[in-house]
């Protein structure tokens, strides 16, 4: 029986490791952390995650994906809290399309879980892989309680060990490994908003609540217990910034003046503010995933992306169902397998890094631009036109399977047709007239 | 006195020691390698250089330029060898401009002298690099004769240590440092051809020999004592590539069918091309090039270039020359020069690291295609209609100091120009026709 080593229990990690042992591979998972089921959390070091359709699908082939979704609360739009005190609330879809808000520790205890119940899967947390011998696929360990140095080898590595991968570091020291970092001028932090509010927008549990300030934005996630956990996304440098707040006063000036109503219902946001970290967002773009059939990279560790669009983990999911596709495909033959993976993904997850840094600036710009809500306005006219076949680019990537490169693919081309329309004539005040329609519709039909 | 580091005894190291000596800076320069004008060569560790006129105007400043000119071979023009055998002579401009070969070692030599005359500049030869403290800018070396370990700490740290930057990587692992490291798909690798020689083409002493074809060529500089340095390019995987000669008869056809008349004169190929190593091309971009006022990234070490364009000594000098100026404008503040330094340089190497990778599919692909020739044909009839005001790409590049972000958006105009002179029915047989001619003249003065 071959034996696979997983470097990094964090989500990704133990999703592959059901996967691989239904292939009755021996799985060992090291982990630098503690267990997370017997331990307790860390203050600010993790946002909320949001799961979507292809995520989900991917945890329903190992059967984990319903004891996933009782820990998520069900998010069915977007509420916009404006600058002059008006709400919008923007549903995702016509037919009730959620995203799935889940705390990204309370998911990893239910795939630890889901993964310990197989007899093929061990668990070794409290090792850090300080040491990697690519040819031999050999790996130290350092023990986080002991200090002690261990070693272990497998058939093969697999590095889940995320953006900041210590496997894939190896890697870059050799020869013809492309690999580029691009981090956002934006950081962000992580700041509780507590249950038990009688605010009439904290009544809005099933909705991602945000804040879109131009350069700036609040964002809250709803949790289980009925709190939040928002994260203010600022510049690192400038003159509103993480840079630029010194004290506390500076930090409440930046709430009472941007985010009065958040700041109403957040009563430990300054002490927050200064405990939590400030964390970066960074793409990570890198080829070939492999070395041999000795390691191969999965999840973030190859292709990090920033979390503007929600698809870190879903991204990270679909990894493993489609490396488990291709095993298949190969009959188990580890190295084809792998290339074939790596052929089949690689556009994909540069199609999702690409969105993702695009859709940030969206979010955070956009909303309040003109051209862009008639630019959306007419892309839902389309879709309530040709609800089978159009839809908008937000609804591929989060509500169906469609691999990512082909939902920009897609969309680069209704943009076209979206294109043709706005460059009629008095538009924003035709475009529900019957004209407009049969353009459309002749659009449509050619 | 402020006291500064460089790490990198290359070529742009000691070019840089010359600079900051003249601005009375206390320099040391380290260097992993031995001193190499006391020792003898490493073989097949480098190819040839060719300098060009912005990279002998930064030599110039520091009144180096002439011990370095009398050390090259110009290079009046390209001399093409193509698969039918016959030849063809393109000479680089209608004034005799020309690329400078010279070997790496002795132009390396002639750098280390003239760095040496100044009493501020100490060498440490055999001394790597192997640990960085950023903030404190204290450096650990190795001394590669002793094995001994030893401390240094500096003012300022210049990072000249190359594509494969010690220094750099130190920075990489912090946030926010944006960086790419992107492989060809081919390598090189270098093959001697001596002199004495009696071949027809072998008497051309003054040209660039390139024998294109297609997915590979050969490329020969010459030097000084009647030999030449040819460089091999391949690519690394696939029907004609590095990884397909096993045996020396895989050799041997490759020459005997695709540069047979290079063959003739390269008694020794099977040996050195079994000895030499194989190097990869890789292009670096990295951003921001500081950590505070602590370390600077110079040279191949913050953007290393494909060697196509033969750029990559000349943008080391370059940068050199223009941190030079930043010092002057800024009145010696160091964080301010740098800055400043990389505000107006880092478009320049973003230029040349495109123009390098494109330039390079250019002459292995294009040499031959009969659309590329006729742009070119194009391109030298705007050249000769005005001389003054429509330079080509090539010789912005090569025969100027025109900023290279600035060539670049030159050539963009320029290409508009031209295409539009392509799309003129039957252009080929018409171009020197006084209606084609009228029509440049009007593109030219509307």
């Amino acid at each position: 029986m071959k034996r696979i080593a997983i470097v990094g229990g964090g989500l990704t990690g133990p999703l592959l490791a059901a996967y691989l042992a239904k292939r009755d591979y021996e799985v060992t998972v090291f982990e630098r952390n503690h267990d997370p089921r017997t331990t307790a959390p860390q203050r600010g070091k993790s946002i909320n995650i949001t799961l979507c359709t292809r995520g989900f699908a991917a945890l329903e082939r190992v059967g984990v994906a319903s004891a996933v979704r009782e820990i998520c609360v069900p998010a069915r739009g977007r509420y916009i809290h404006n600058a002059d005190g008006s709400y919008e609330l923007q549903p995702y879809g016509n037919d009730g399309e959620a995203l799935y808000s889940v705390s990204r520790r309370a998911l990893n205890r239910v795939l630890l879980d889901h993964a310990s119940l197989s007899s093929r899967v061990t668990f070794r947390f409290d090792a850090k892989c300080v040491g990697f011998d690519l040819d031999a696929a050999t790996m130290t360990f350092e023990d986080g309680r002991t200090g002690d140095r261990f070693h272990a080898t497998a058939d093969h590595v697999m590095a889940a060990d995320g953006a900041r991968s210590f496997l894939r570091r190896e890697l870059q020291k050799r020869d013809r490994f492309n690999f580029a970092q691009f981090y956002s001028e934006h950081g962000n932090k992580e700041l509780p908003i507590p249950a038990g509010s009688r605010a009439e927008w904290h009544k809005h549990k099933n909705a991602l609540h945000i804040w879109p300030r131009g350069q700036y934005m609040l964002i809250a996630f709803p949790n289980l217990d009925g709190s939040f956990t928002s994260t203010l996304h600022l510049p690192l440098e400038g003159e509103v910034s993480f840079d630029s707040i010194h004290t506390e006063r500076d930090l409440v000036k930046l709430f009472e003046t941007s985010f009065p109503d958040a700041y109403a219902e957040m009563p430990n946001v300054v002490s927050d503010y200064f405990a939590n970290p400030t964390i970066p967002m960074v793409t990570i773009r890198c080829a070939p995933w492999n070395h041999r059939d000795k390691v191969l990279l999965i999840g973030d560790a190859a292709h990090a992306i920033w979390p503007s669009y929600g698809q870190g983990a879903n991204a990270g999911f679909e990894d493993c169902a489609i490396l488990d596709e291709c095993l298949e495909e190969q009959g188990g033959d580890w190295l084809a397998a792998t290339r074939a993976y790596q052929e089949r993904r690689k556009p994909d997850v540069e199609a999702v890094a690409d969105l993702s840094e695009e859709h940030f600036r969206e979010i955070r710009d956009k909303v309040g631009d003109p051209a862009f809500l008639l630019r959306k306005r007419v892309e839902r006219k389309f879709n309530r036109m040709y609800p089978e076949r159009y839809s908008s680019l937000y609804s591929l990537v989060a509500f169906t399977t469609t691999p990512y490169a082909e939902a920009l693919r897609m969309n680069q081309a209704q943009n076209k047709l979206v294109d043709a329309v706005l460059s009629l004539p008095d538009i924003e005040a035709r475009l529900d007239s019957s004209d407009v329609e049969r353009y459309i519709h002749a659009l449509m039909t050619s």
